[in-house]
């Protein structure tokens, strides 16, 4: 089963396809969607949301995870946030798929095993989880972890029969 | 030429249709997209925008405008506010449509004629320029005064640029 993971942002949207086989997880692909700072918001919006469409049209995932949002930062940047992160969640959402929320925390405990791992351990772990993988971006290699992040959760609901995880 | 005005909201964002004729407006209609809060958030975003999709399909407007967000409110607030208003502004971009925004002052400033203007004059206002109209939802009223905001400006922009013409 193919699992897309988002890290979204208005300027860089990160992606991650991977694939989980069982207990075997495996490195599909993994890239960025940008936005043109040039253009109106409206226009941007739309072409974070069309690159994540192409990247579902491509890869053909079956369910898809993104980061929850921190929301404590300043308010101006919690609303870019909000409207591209809004935009990319439609994405998968339009195409049927389900989409999974998590933290930051419950992402880093699952890719490295404590909540509070810094982001270069998250890398590091990413690489070797999924052999192959070499994301250029740091908004793919966090997609990755989602990604990577969903496909252990899920496994582990699946084993404690049904989910209470979050 | 019909402008879509839009007044974004998770639980209930308000639209209204106004067709500007030189300095002539008529109201065409308005309502609410509402989005079920027992779905999921990625649900709830796809019902907004498959709603505005929608009324944009129904009554083929030429500009869209919406207004600017709030943010000086809780931070909870603001990112729920920003991923609706996200998936709102994106159904007019992806239909080609110019969106503009608009700060709430600036709307009540064309509407009412001073900023700080109560709700209840705008909609008194919104009822008093758009013979007919009778918005059921305060959502539909303000949305309605985004659009009548957005013809103003653009015939006002429209005579500035030809004053200033030779």
């Amino acid at each position: 089963m193919r699992i897309l993971g988002l890290d979204p942002g208005l300027r860089v949207t990160g992606w991650g396809i991977v694939e989980a086989a069982g207990n075997r997880l495996s490195h599909i692909a993994d890239g960025v969607v940008t936005s043109d700072e040039r253009d109106s918001l409206a226009a941007r919006l739309a072409q974070l949301h069309d690159g994540v469409m192409a990247v579902i049209d491509q890869f053909a995932p079956a369910e898809a995870a993104v980061e929850e949002t921190f929301v404590n930062r300043n308010p101006v940047s919690t609303l870019k946030l909000g409207q591209a992160r809004g935009v990319v969640m439609l994405a998968p959402a339009r195409c049927g798929l389900p989409v999974a929320e998590y933290t930051p925390n419950a992402i880093k405990k699952a890719v490295v095993g404590r909540g509070h791992a810094e982001k270069a351990q998250v890398e590091l772990m990413v690489r070797t989880l999924l052999p192959g993988a070499d994301p250029a971006r740091a908004d793919a290699a966090d997609a990755l972890a989602v990604a990577i992040c969903h496909a252990h959760l899920r496994a582990s609901q699946r084993a404690l029969l049904a989910g209470t995880t979050r």
